[in-house]
């Protein structure tokens, strides 16, 4: 039996954890795991493009577990009543290649993303980094707010997204969270005084939510939103303002912001900032930019870290996906008791 | 909550279904979907080679569904007791990209092999074949002898296995199949007289089961074990001596046995025999072989099945993987209300 973690289970654990300290907990996780970068087998993830979205493929293994997600976006789905996300993911021994984790990966995912942007502005942002412009204010927004604020000390977040009932959504949400939640009446209103500027926003196109003119010295930039090809929010000046980082460069050229620049603008892969082979930021004027696409070693990381939670906190269903006949070449037996009526 | 179909699950609907008419059903839709082979997103599977084994990613969608399955193959395992494949598919939207069924697949990849077997000599073995040749006896044997039973008429199945014990397993298992067992003493009297011959054996190295002095003017040779890079069963000149078909070209040279065989050795696509566009076999005479290693098409024609099968046959779990907000941008609702004691 393989133990399953729906959405109600993974509520109840990062209950039981605590949000702050769940997210901590993964980017430590996701750390560790991007600073033995050269142990995964890695590749870019398989995206299936669809009429009104993308089904992506995202598969990541170390010498002991095969993770993968599947992932879907379509934004198109919130007009009617969806998620323009749901995903779920498999972990998998490599020694046997028997699943081991099945899990929904939806809210996963905004965690691992949260904990992922957290994380990196650790190395990119100012240390003494207080204000966080959000622009957009969607399903992502508040893990991305609470992460900041577990990972950085985050203590205002100015926000701004188009529908203004997100934002009071947002305002709401983070009611009691300690955060002061500051809501702008435009974006560049958002971004004046902001150490760090978050974009997450869902549209599919390539938008301009971040211009140059708004983009001051010391500034860090989570851009979070623009994660396929024709989709982006910086304006491309802004990238060759600042150092641009990314996950996994391969991927990143295809789906990130970089897809708007020649294909041998220079960009530095996090792991190596993370490992200390290559510096983060250097000074208090440099303008960063995280390009974030989500790459398949946070999902390993995140499958790693709740399959790890759940002897401790095990709220979850056994599905009966591994065939076990007693003879393992009897595969058939499993059924022919019953067939011999039938076949 | 999304249907969960479990190996207990599966085997009660076969079941129900009757094993050989749930074969035949299988069979028409794994052809009607190859007949639309246009319409399909086909890739070569994703393949994660570790040091005991592969654990593979097989993508398919058209225009509705998105399938795809995650598949390993660990020759080492039969002799740990487990399963050599441990398989699990997702079946999703395209319109929404939300999973619909998720299914256990070891049992239901034995199923969709045997009926692409069996589909595939219907085209390409003479009408009058009733002798089949099973080298292999392993988890896949029965499944491959009932179908060319269902589907060809075989009554009569010459086995051999480098293991006798697993050679007894198959005349046990088809003690009341309707099917005549005679266990050869060799690989090559197991070919005498035979007018199909499958190979299906687990070992992963290029292994010669079938010489070329054995096969002779007609036969059909169904190489369903030769599946992964290095991992080969037939001689290189009976390839040269037949007609060689495939499933996907791109997937095979890389996989099947004509991985012994140059870049541009010529090959036959089923899809173009089974819609009319090709010829399958022209002559009494000629030797027709499927090089068969398994492709994305016939597990997503599998997951269609039986998920059209549920309505009436739904014995199986409903899994919360869908997280469902009443505002799809509240994903963090879903936690906040327990959260405000702990974030």
């Amino acid at each position: 039996m393989v133990p399953f973690v729906g959405v109600a289970d993974l509520a109840g654990i990062v209950e039981a954890v605590g949000l702050e300290a769940f997210l901590r907990g993964l980017a430590e996780r996701i750390e560790a795991d991007f600073e033995r970068w050269e142990e995964f087998d890695k590749s870019p993830r398989y995206a299936s493009h669809v009429p009104d979205g993308v089904i992506e493929l995202m598969p990541a293994a170390d010498r002991e577990y095969f993770a993968f997600k599947q992932v879907n976006g379509h934004p198109g789905n919130t007009a009617a009543g969806l998620q323009t996300v749901a995903a779920l993911g498999v972990l998998t021994r490599v020694d046997t290649g028997y699943p081991v984790l099945v899990s929904e990966m939806t809210l996963l995912t905004a965690l691992r993303t949260a904990a992922m942007s957290a994380l990196a502005a650790r190395y990119l942002a100012r240390p003494a980094s207080r204000v966080l412009a959000m622009i957009g204010q969607g399903a992502q927004s508040e893990f991305q707010a609470i992460a900041f604020k577990a990972l950085l000390g985050i203590t205002r977040v100015q926000a701004w997204d188009i529908d203004p009932a997100a934002s009071r959504k947002f305002a709401r949400n983070l009611a009691e969270s300690g955060i002061e939640v500051v809501i702008a009446p435009s974006a560049d209103e958002a971004v004046i005084g902001a150490d760090i500027v978050t974009t997450v926003t869902a549209d599919r196109v390539n938008a301009r939510i971040l211009s140059a003119n708004m983009t001051g010295a010391g500034l860090h930039i989570n851009a979070v939103g623009g994660d396929c090809p024709g989709k982006t929010e910086l304006a491309p000046e802004i990238l060759q303002r600042g150092r641009v980082f990314v996950e996994y460069t391969p991927q990143t050229r295809i789906e990130g912001e970089i897809q708007q620049m020649p294909d041998d603008f220079e960009v530095t892969e996090l792991w190596s900032v993370f490992s200390g082979k290559t510096s983060g930021r250097t000074s208090d004027e440099e303008i960063t930019i995280f390009d974030s696409v989500g790459f398949g070693i946070e999902d390993f990381s995140a499958l790693r870290y709740l399959y790890d939670l759940l002897p401790e906190h095990a709220p979850h269903t056994e599905l009966d996906l591994i065939a076990q006949p007693q003879d393992p070449r009897d595969l058939f037996g499993l059924l022919s008791p019953r067939l011999h009526a039938t076949a």
